[in-house]
């Protein structure tokens, strides 16, 4: 059996390739799958199809509908998702993706730092599980393996 | 026909006292529903019911059970949700709501100031209307009507 | 039991009073929902809420949201769709609200001349009944109730 | 990750070879089913099938019948659906298909040229994206790969 | 709290009013609904909505049309169906409904004479309760609202 | 806004009285509705309706036809459901309904004895909010209705 | 693409291998699934496992478990039904299977004389076709490979 | 046709392996998963993965957290569930998985001693076949490959 694991949230550090590896070590059969985690690639991929926007907010509807497009498409097709809540910007689509993810009826795990528990509460008692760490998330992966 | 909206997002400004007034103005056959408003009365609920928790994480734990309960039950009984997006706070949740809705086939407005479209791009490309203001909001509810 | 009939399709003829006079006459217990019938306002609805547009193709994209919002709200609250398909225009979205309708399991009565049997023969194929006059698609409403 | 794609819409120009050359020049592991592209035998399925048919109308019921299952079945087999809306005919099957794909989920991108935008708008709305060439649905497709 | 009842099954006895007027003697809240009971107004509703038909296989066709509309409209809008299989006539619109009644999961009453079980065994097992009498259907009604 | 809620569990002390009548005491707009509370009734329904059955197995098969068919429907009916525990019996129907209830998206209430709490862990994780007592899932009925 | 076609109907005529041995010449890409069409295996196979039953009913009810759960499984794992209608017997179950194939959204395809269209006008209606030979339902499949 | 069977149910005796061991001389092409069957892992893999707790309710919670991730999860990957009720323990959990299974879709096979029918009656009522052996179960599990 293997399983695709679709890893939301924030783009700015490496904790994609962290889970990754520690997944590798363990020898786990998981395929990995996520949103384009080069951020201006991801901003500017709605002129780069669609053309030059008349303004910044036509510039977001445009990379947005790429973005809902690849999103959309590879959560549908994973197992689980793991969204990661990291310390810089609003990240309302790391929310938006979990959110969906229950909807969806996909098993959440959600890593954030114990001081974010309080504006994350009511999503994170919707997940199955909230960890600190990449490490921990992994680890519940592993559990399902064995 | 009457119709049930949901009024997600933030507790700390009268915005839905302001829709419920305009509403009432124009006299649409709307009910509405939404999260607790108190905002002490939502982080204290847990508490209040379940009893003293061991730490502010379970505490938090507690009361978001409480809040999920309410606003899952009020969400599914309601035929359009409106999000409000506002200056404070993180506002995980009402990304977390509005992105319930959607996935639940439920008719989504988002309000937000226009500074922050950037970082609710792949939100607001998934709800239905995307306003800026509260009088924007129910110029919609009020075209369901015409 | 009362019935809601959502009336999709052209909005350039009064077929819309033919079936309601009709149903009067009858004395069924049905209500009707559907679109915005005035041609302009549905064509200006974006800016009137929004705004004004850059350019035309950003009007409609304003306009069709609140359109959307409009059509799939008082559609899923319908028990029954009439689709009609006219002379005019190309009505790529009365075959959409046709299609969508048979997507929600929603029964659906197509009415269209003759002629146009060949364009429309593989939606028309996913209908309930397909018939060539507004007294045809009140008899089969009459056929609900007998 | 292999990805399965639908091409609905006008079969009268080579778009599809268009769309699957690039494909294959970008080494894109996409497979692809669509409708019987041969409009002859798509006309006659019915009565090659099902025998001689009284009249035209019913020749066109019988012919629908066997597109219809060929359509539902494939498309239900897909990942993404892109449809295609050109210069002939009503297409109102077209519509269909993309209103459908919306319906049960699919991500949808519409490719037509600009001065259809009007007549397209509610559905361009629904659609994931909406673009004016086949080069801009593959790099859509190829984004998904990145 | 009322029920709505679809009455599924033959139309050449009067159990239909056997069901209704034991419901009314125990004043149970109870609406019913069905198929067309007038055996030769369902055969014909197709022609005298939808014109003459070429043959009695398009006769039939045009009839069905008619007829599934009404039911499955009838069917969503109940919460109970009970079917009853009689002495004559293949039924077999009687058993679609039921296993209709199934899949939609709507709570399912048979009524079969004791010698029709071997048939009826795999429909029979998907059921709620399999009664042999009107009484002991109204019973099983009954015991709802106790 | 009226609310059903559905009382799964034990039916041998009148903690279903006491939830009546303290939402009574607050005038919480709250229809209740359950499985049969006679013990005996419940075990004698399939016999009852059904006839005398071969040994005690099928006797319980009957039964369970009748309770099965009262307990889907009624919760289908309602809003929320509230499960208790008690000291008796394995109530193995009761994880079942609220396992149920949990599987259908209605919000569950599990009210149990502290002792009780390991062995219904899982089951405890997926309600909305585990309770001790009836009065404190009377006040989350109250809390829904602030 | 393979496909997984279910053949229902009955099981007393050779039919089934006809349809594996044309698709076979065709080369199509398609597995079969269906019921056990040993007749007396199926009516066995409840005392087989379960034991002997205390009476005919109830060994109907014991083989009528492990026939559903065979056919409700398979018929998931199918992308098409074929379901033929025999000169034998009274079909129930064919008319069940081909009513749940709808229900689940598999497209349908129905065999019959075309003696039988009257009692089959209902269910023939939902089938996606209907044809009177094996091999009119092989080309049905050949064209969705074509 | 590769079949998944989740085996739910008691931890304490060998009969997974029973299962397995007779599936693998049958020679049936069937993967298995389950819940983890180390008692002691399964009640400490809260702690484990999340560090102490500050008492048994919460180290309950924890653990509980990831079984149900590892068991929805593996449910969900699976075509028939078999659940086992022991002689040991309250099982609420192994009633909770056969519950939400039937509410999936997924075919449901019991095993349990007759003793044990009567608190079982209602749950075994919606299961697809009950028997007393892993023997029987595993010729339930054959016969849907003969």
């Amino acid at each position: 059996m293997r399983l695709t694991v679709y890893l939301a949230g924030e783009i700015h550090t490496p904790w994609r390739e962290e889970v990754k590896q520690q997944v590798k070590q363990l020898q786990l059969p998981i395929d990995f799958v996520g949103p384009m985690e080069d951020h201006d690639r991801s901003d500017h991929i709605g002129e780069e199809i669609l053309g030059e926007q008349p303004d910044t907010i036509l510039k977001d509807v445009a990379a947005s509908s790429l973005n809902n497009l690849r999103t959309e498409l590879l959560m549908k097709k994973s197992d689980v998702v793991i969204a990661l809540f990291g310390e810089q910007y609003k990240q309302w689509n790391t929310a938006m993706d979990a959110s969906a993810a229950v909807a969806f009826g996909k098993p959440l795990i959600i890593i954030r730092q114990e001081k974010h528990h309080h504006p994350l509460k009511e999503l994170s008692r919707k997940a199955h599980v909230t960890v600190e760490s990449v490490e921990q998330a992994v680890q519940a992966l592993h559990y399902i393996f064995e």
